[in-house]
């Protein structure tokens, strides 16, 4: 009998906010796999420490490529891919071994999860079942006890990347927004805003539910590039009471 | 001293995607405050079963109205206006006797929840917390097993009350989509959905993550109204391997 895998959402960063069907998953594992870079064993792990059996056998699968500004080339999608693989066969060889395997992902697992490419290659040939999260965004909006939407608000899920004409056409076109890769796309988000006249009420929020994290207007917020947790909230409800 | 209010998301409907921050609130609380309808307790409060103080004092906040349709009239908006206010105050005289209030909302409290009609009104004068949780729609594309939106995509979420040549313009405009309030529209986003190529794909998900869930490619779906808690899921990730 093959051990299933599980896609764990290990939620925004507070290890509270673990589910219990989570901790049930981690609790029960004979292998924990999760991603990270070279030199940190990242904030997936951090988040699940204690709850972890003794004798788990942890599978670190590290990052081969860092930079982001490659991500367009093929070098860096030959590496990528073939990271993935190499991170699916690993866990493959445990769990045609029996034994069960649990996949870290920071957040909501299918929701811009790097386990969604691990469970592409192992969903068809294991059984394998996926334990949502809460995410990123909602740890970031509660904790700037920011109402994002409500009623028949559209809400749009934007990456910082888009070009900024692209950027102010679909900000102009929703009620609320989460813009994320903040990064250095910083200026170019808050022109965008600027023109489509959302700048004001535009929240900044940096590692939304951790110990060090903070938010503030974004009008108030400097130049300098963002960490990579770092979103931008656009509040919708127009017209809340 | 006055009390503490929690809005305390309940996850998408089983009991085990409750946090563990979200438990231990319910443990704490003097007052349970929950959103049901004449008649019935509501998802919410079966969610939290089990998780409550044998002396917890219960409130149950009645909807004063039902019919969907009746939305833009202006004695709904009266109606539901007074609603929330009632509501608050009889939530704020247990926090003035220094009672800790826990108000339940299914999914993520700031996310489309009505908690935030009572945030609104009580945050100003006390202490509040909002604990978010798993989203319905993370509820949804989990139980489906569907990887949504990957890398640079863009998520939007949309209301099927939207008409429906606003409908297809968005989805023409988007990688991957959550279509919410399915009910009566399911026609109409069906059509919206064809004409910008996207049916095929699109999957129909009804009481995510609860026993009697289920879900089918959207196609397969017969015309009869949706229930309310049932959405249309749209995958992005064009460049999956």
């Amino acid at each position: 009998m093959p051990g299933k895998v599980f896609g764990v959402g290990t939620g925004p960063g507070d290890p509270e906010l673990l589910t219990l069907k989570a901790v049930k998953a981690l609790n029960g594992a004979d292998v924990l796999a999760f991603f990270c870079k070279r030199g940190s064993r990242g904030n997936g792990r951090t988040i699940v420490d204690g709850h972890m059996r003794a004798d788990v056998i942890e599978l670190p699968l590290v990052y081969p490529v860092t930079v982001e500004e490659e991500k367009e080339t093929d070098s860096y999608k030959r590496a990528i891919d073939g990271f993935f693989d190499q991170s699916a066969a690993a866990i493959a060889v445990h769990l045609q071994a029996g034994r069960t395997v649990a996949v870290l992902s920071e957040g909501d697992p299918l929701f811009y999860g790097s386990y969604m490419h691990l469970h592409l290659r192992l969903a068809p040939h294991f059984p394998a079942e996926v334990i949502p999260g809460v995410t990123a965004m909602s740890g970031c909006w509660s904790m700037a006890n920011m109402p994002l939407v409500q009623g028949d608000d559209i809400l749009s899920v934007l990456p910082g990347t888009l070009p900024e004409d692209i950027l102010a056409e679909r900000l102009a076109g929703t009620d609320g927004a989460v813009i994320m890769k903040v990064g250095r796309n910083l200026p170019k988000i808050r022109r965008a805003l600027a023109a489509v006249g959302k700048l004001q009420g535009a929240i900044y929020v940096e590692r939304g539910t951790m110990p060090n994290g903070g938010f503030m207007p974004l009008m108030e917020r400097d130049e300098a590039p963002a960490p990579y947790f770092s979103l931008v909230l656009v509040p919708g409800w127009k017209h809340r009471p």
